[in-house]
């Protein structure tokens, strides 16, 4: 089915028709191969795995840099030589750092719900005890940030999320409400349009007033190195703009290797103020024995240092890339100029973020679905699973093989196309 | 220094005034000694974690017995195989148990704040909307379940731990008071005391009405494999008590590898009922992207089964055991029949407790660090550090080497005796 240059919406009803019908015959026939493919899960692929295989081997020793054995109990904010690591990734002093264990979603859980019973080191009350909590969602965004405050009874507020970050005048207008406690920002790469948080963004998010005295910047920096291209953008320096603005405790920084080395078996991160880090180990100290040290260890054997991440996400790059070419190919080939969709191009991170003809996402997803393509539910990408104009889809195309990629987005195509094409027949 | 079978209590002035001198002038000797020994710290030691060094090199493969890619994320439970080795030691069906991270005490924290945040399935409302929520302590306990309470504002109520578990009368008399939330339990070999719960203290504490309807008992089998001698004690069945007497979401059961394997990097566990656990894992699908099932994999391949475990845990007994006997003959060979202290012997776990001269034991304490001896600070057992009649020592003999042991009890019998004759002769 050859793409036009023409958009929909300037066909005749008579066209419109008639391209239905061609575009239907294409689904059957689509639906007829019984593909079973899935573009749900921004997860590595096993060959991506591979790269880390060396890990299963270590550690060679027990002993850190300092002489201590990594495999007793303590060392609560982790290996010196890992919080080098990811200071050095993060653009971060080591001594803001703290390493956990293999998830920095839980590291975020743990920040809010001991905000929550306890509140953060310059809170007036415990946040559980304030009538009401809200929090400032830039969409579209990640699912489990949303769903993680939905468990915890905290209500969300919208912003765009623009290409160089969350809207800022919008983010403005909602900060003179102190029962705006705080906000998500994935910097780098964001999940899932692929937008970079510019320094300018960084710099009035950090230093805006707001009216909660405790408000907090949940800053995920989960992609801070996974670039897709050779241009290896930097992360804005969220904890030197917060100090340099006065406001050093605005943000808390995470990261991890899961989408580095083992995605289910690697090493969090966490970054704040000197305040908000001994605010977060006092409270863990009553939750834990100290982190996984072992691992640790075997990360710091198996990269040495920040360059070792860096040149190991190359090979990532390399991996990858070619799976995110075969989306902009697909989609490029198939619905340019047709007026019923846009997507991302992104240069780094986990995801293509697809907006459809409005209304019509659900359905497009619906129909992937019939043929055997799996796609991330319409409308997971904002709170509560709400999209209000059920256009966006969210593409993760690092788990199929690059096969698979092709033949499902060749698919998703003409599940965008005939959504659109029956929304626009119908009346 | 002789021990004397003759109570302090029955000498006159003169005799306890010149045996006072004695035993300062023992003292004395002690501190010119220049020791540096540590008895606080109930770790394994580190020919007791080489005994698991092979976990080093594995595991070998990255598929669990299902195919799935252990490296990936997911897989919330944990490992089947890893399951099923905790089912086994726990006597336990293998649908109640979830493997996680490397820290029980973490699971123990996440189920407390889950039941403040969220309320268990069985609360009126979430238990940080109740005006006071209680907790009963059997005492001598755990220092980190206590803390952990008072960092989370949950009010302490104290009940003796006897031999055969805590004191059910005294339990009785607390649950018909709605704010009394739930319970810790150390079944096995309890911390400090060695304590082992009865089936039928279980079975009363499992059984007994509650006014809280949510009424929970944290039961902590930290030390459920950890015997000292051949006679292999099996825990109390806690969840099958439950379930018989119409409680099953009572009891929450909780184990960790951290003193099998890797104190800081073994395989923690939680059992509970049905209900319980998809109530936990639900909470815990908002916070985390699966345990780390490499490590599952490592350990399952490590001892193949639960027999694995248990013949692991006898080449334990062989290094500790020693230890333990250390800590009994120094006791008694210096302090039997003064009448000034009590201890355990226990058969199992990583403590021994002595009771010493009431009001005594920070004495004690203070006279040993003076001696370069560290113990435990005194009351540590008790909620907020207080022994109402300070006289409780804990000590841990496990982490020292043997030589170390010896010189250290030795020291410690010195001060027990030295501030039971400053007592006695002061007034």
């Amino acid at each position: 089915m050859p793409s036009s240059a023409t958009p929909l919406s300037a066909l005749s009803a008579d066209d419109l028709a008639a391209r239905l019908t061609t575009v239907r015959a294409a689904y059957d026939e689509l639906k007829a191969r019984g593909l079973k493919l899935d573009l749900t899960r921004g997860k590595p692929g096993s060959d991506q795995l591979d790269l880390s295989n060396d890990l299963l081997g270590l550690p060679s020793s027990y002993r850190d840099r300092s002489g201590a054995d990594v495999r007793n109990y303590g060392g609560l904010e982790g290996l010196a030589e890992m919080r080098e690591i990811f200071a050095d990734l993060l653009g971060v002093d080591v001594a803001s750092v703290v390493c956990g264990g293999n998830s920095s979603l839980t590291m975020m859980h743990q920040v809010l719900t001991a905000l929550l019973l306890k509140g953060g080191p310059d809170s007036p009350r415990p946040w559980s005890q304030e009538p009401v909590v809200k929090f400032i969602c830039p969409v579209p965004g990640y699912d489990r940030h949303f769903t993680m405050l939905a468990e915890l009874g905290i209500e969300m507020v919208s912003v765009p999320m623009n290409a160089d970050g969350p809207d800022v005048p919008a983010v403005r207008a909602l900060v003179d409400d102190p029962a705006v406690k705080g906000m998500w920002v994935v910097p780098t790469y964001a999940n899932p349009t692929g937008a970079v948080c510019s320094a300018e963004v960084a710099a009035e998010l950090m230093a805006m007033p707001t009216a909660a005295p405790d408000f907090r910047i949940l800053w995920d920096n989960a992609y801070a190195v996974h670039h897709l291209t050779d241009v290896e953008t930097k992360s804005a320096d969220a904890l030197g703009l917060a100090a340099a603005s006065g406001h050093p405790n605005r943000p808390i920084m995470f990261a991890s290797t899961s989408k580095i080395t083992f995605a289910g078996a690697g090493v969090a991160a966490l970054a704040a103020s000197a305040e908000n880090k001994a605010w977060y180990l006092e409270r863990l100290g009553f939750a834990a024995i100290g982190p996984d040290k072992v691992n640790h260890l075997r990360h710091v054997e198996f990269f040495d240092d920040a360059d070792g991440v860096r040149d190991h996400m190359r090979k990532h790059r390399d991996l990858i890339a070619p799976k995110f070419t075969a989306v902009e190919d697909a989609l490029s080939s198939r619905l340019a100029g047709l007026g019923i969709a846009e997507w991302t191009v992104p240069t780094g991170g986990y995801f293509v973020n697809l907006d459809v003809l409005d209304g019509t996402a659900s359905r497009v997803v619906q129909l992937a679905k019939e043929a055997g393509i799996a796609l991330t539910p319409a409308g997971s990408a904002f709170p509560h699973g709400n999209d209000p104009r059920d256009r966006n889809i969210r593409l993760a195309p690092t788990f199929p093989v690059l096969d698979e990629v092709q033949a499902a987005m060749a698919g998703v195509a003409v599940c965008v196309e005939l959504a659109a094409l029956e929304s626009l027949t119908r009346g």
